[in-house]
């Protein structure tokens, strides 16, 4: 084999993996957007056979032993970077993969189909007993399936990594303590200060005209319809068939109109990282985000840092009252931004404010830690989550609906992706510092132009897709080391404006 | 080999093929309904990848052995009915599939991919040179696969053969003369009477209300959301992933209520047909109607035949007072049913009336023997439909749009399929007079109970999927030979009443 073929092999095994990857997105998208109801049975026969498929096309020893030659190569310095990497990332992926037998591997997909209608059924039913024998079951495999991602480390460990490599309980068990000593005590202040005025947040907005408001705000953030589509779904998320095909979804409540934008402004931010990789990249092993916690920084940063913003949403204001002219009624700009920034312990992650938000993470974060590390069993999750809340943020949970069922993560086999939430409202916090001595953000942000921040995040982040690991990739934008004092010093600063503590 | 492992062989070649088809039929679901414009070349790559790999798992020697020897066994008579027929259809792909070579054919599907984005656009710009080039191409494909299909028949009729077994240009061509010289002094007389009331037929009706008709009127056929769901595209369609998750299409136009009303009672009488396979077919090369010829006669039969009839008519009237009090303001039930019979000579195939409808179809049929035949040239296909809809119909063709881009067929590489429009109403016809010796159709129908007429078909038609052939199994619904003027009869007596001629 020379080095130019195994490069063509190479091109033809990342076309491969795109198409596979291509066929199983649009299956998943279909069922939890058009699909019947009772179709899931059908829906994983399909899933259970092309998983299988393409676990071949990855764990087979043709393929193992062109990684190996390219491996060498790559150490040899005989490949141009983009292709040195591919091949880094995908010789990981193979090692990792043909350590999983492949029984293993597709029951495991087939478990996941039937687990997200399990859950949907029992959300709805607000029954964690309906979906406990499926998590029992993925918890099971996430325990067996880090030993075989890594297994010199602590399985939480492993399964922290595959979402953000790097992480460690011990590395987030210090973050994550940091956070609470200065959060709690800055939300107890919130707290004995007047509260601000949030009555109108609840009043109706008529769904069509809040559709209309989702594509104001993605026409404003550069998503324009030729490339991206909104859809709607219990859980919104994003998903990319490539750079130049992404889908983001929402949810509507007609008495909850900010939450959906908030949603929307959230996932259109990962959608921009995706639209934002260079083309060099298309249909590689490179061509997308590179971790969790650096998606998590794009979209967090979109939400929060620019979306809850004093700029931006005095800029959107106008617009609302002119969709919205009933349920704004009476309400100044300021109130507005306010609102949308109250600190308020409360049930549902999606719907938390900026500065409780890593409260609920924590909870999660504790929770998964004591599952994958075999001190807590699936059927005590419900109690566990119930008191975490109680302890962290003060709030009694009355189902599970509104408790442990409330997130997609764990029936869709997620273990491990819940910190880089908190992480990646950490990296942004410090890319704003940075940000806002390069240009005047806010300045710009006040005229609805958006164009200069994806930029700048474009340049730094988005377009190198995989093509550096997140730590460097982000101490080169940050010009430093992690410091999550950016983050609690964003917080400090903003809830002391807010609440004139 | 045993038999039996060869049989286990046999339903894991069944279920690849599932599979496979149920990731393209998703992806290519997507494509015609949310996903974003301009995504046509990631789709494509993704979609040849795919078929690709879906052409390797019928041809390939280990495949053909596999065919060849429960072929042997099946002739043998070694095989259960069901196992037999499996192997039958299977073989004769294997045999046609395995004379395409593999290039041509991945070639050919990222061809339709890109046609049908072609289509669209051209469509919409009503300029058939935009979509000339993908049509050369596709014609040319199509008269070289004929080669491979059958290479002792003209193309024409090997295509046709694919469509509905045994059909040929002989008969078709002396089955059109028939119809003609019976359709056409009809259409004559009706004309020369005074002409029905159509007024309201056009006045607006809000799109929401028309959803809610749509899903009424499945109601009323037992298409239940659990496994079926209702989607908007350019072009009306019926898709099965299989017989517990079918998806019917339609698209909603403010001042043609009536005509989304149609296209969902025609789309739900295919979806009928798969949704009443028998449970034991399902996943296997058996799952699904046995031919477009007959899969038409089950949706002309429902749409025309009940759908159009004074007693559904009659029923659905106060449902749509209720939904459209505007619109249906000083219509009578006899004034309805009739202007949805309106005879009228017209531009659009899939809003023609039942008497007209078969000769829009010989404009096709006309045009595809022809191109198909080398004796017209696509730059001539405007010229040719615009004379033969002059000729057949006595109307003028203003543009493209309304003319010969109208339908999506050529652009999904269909040729030879229009015919089965045809044949499936004289299907349904003869079936018509059957059944109404069987029961009183119109009593039950009159009623709004559709509950016997779909038992009816599934008993004699639908529950056999693909065990029969098509001119078998209808023979024996008929209780004998194909007889055309069972439809001329029943076009006859319908339109004299209407017409009072």
């Amino acid at each position: 084999m020379t080095l130019n073929e195994a490069l063509e092999k190479l091109k033809a095994l990342e076309l491969k993996q795109y198409a596979f990857n291509f066929a199983m997105s649009s299956i998943s998208l279909d069922a939890v957007t058009v699909a019947p109801k009772d179709t899931a049975p059908g829906r994983g026969k399909a899933l259970g056979i092309l998983s299988e498929e393409d676990y071949k096309i990855l764990a087979n020893p043709e393929t193992g032993e062109l990684l190996a030659f390219l491996d060498e190569e790559r150490k040899k310095g005989n490949l141009p970077a983009q292709e040195a990497r591919e091949v880094e990332l995908l010789k990981r992926d193979y090692d990792q993969m043909s350590r999983i037998p492949m029984d293993e591997y597709v029951a495991y997909q087939v478990l996941l189909n039937d687990a997200d209608d399990a859950w949907h059924k029992a959300k709805d039913a607000s029954d964690f007993a309906m979906f406990e024998p499926y998590l029992e079951k993925i918890v099971a495999y996430n325990i067996k399936f880090a030993g075989y991602y890594d297994p010199e480390k602590a399985p939480y460990d492993a399964l922290l990594n595959e979402f953000e490599r790097g992480a460690t309980m011990e590395m987030l068990d210090a973050y994550f303590a940091e956070l609470r000593n200065e959060i709690v005590p800055l939300l107890k202040a919130t707290r004995e200060k007047p509260q601000v005025r949030c009555d109108f947040t609840s009043r109706p907005c008529a769904i069509p005209k809040q559709r209309e408001l989702s594509e104001y705000v993605m026409g404003l953030m550069g998503l324009g319809k030729d490339h991206v589509a909104i859809g709607e779904t219990e859980h919104p998320f994003t998903l990319h068939f490539n750079k130049n095909d992404v889908r983001i979804t929402t949810h509507y409540f007609e008495n909850a109109m900010v939450s959906s934008m908030f949603s929307v402004i959230h996932e259109g931010g990962h959608a921009l990282y995706e639209r934002g990789v260079d083309d060099c990249y298309l249909y590689t092993r490179l061509a997308s985000g590179v971790s969790m916690g650096v998606h998590e920084s794009q979209s967090r940063f979109y939400e929060n840092i620019v979306g809850r913003s004093r700029a931006f949403t005095g800029f959107l204001f106008p617009k609302l009252v002119e969709l919205f002219p009933e349920a704004m009624e009476g309400v100044t700009p300021e109130e507005f931004y306010k609102a949308v920034n109250m600190a308020e312990p409360s049930l549902i992650r999606t719907e938390a404010d900026e500065l409780t938000y890593s409260l609920h993470v924590m909870v999660r974060y504790e929770i998964e830690k004591q599952l994958i590390g075999g001190t807590l069993a699936v059927k005590d999750v419900p109690a566990t989550w119930n008191r975490l809340y109680k302890e962290y943020l003060g709030v009694d949970v009355p189902d599970d609906k509104h408790g442990c069922l409330q997130d997609s993560h764990w029936s869709g086999g997620a273990f491990g992706y819940f910190p880089s939430y908190s992480l990646g409202s950490a990296y942004g916090a410090q890319l704003l510092r940075v940000m806002e001595k390069d240009f005047d953000v806010w300045g710009e942000v006040a005229k609805g132009n958006l164009a200069p921040v994806t930029e700048w995040l474009r340049e730094r982040i988005h377009r190198y897709g995989c093509l550096y690991n997140p730590t460097p990739l982000m101490e080169q934008a940050w010009g430093g080391k992690f410091d999550p004092t950016a983050y609690t010093e964003y917080l400090k600063q903003k809830y002391t404006d807010i609440y004139d503590l």
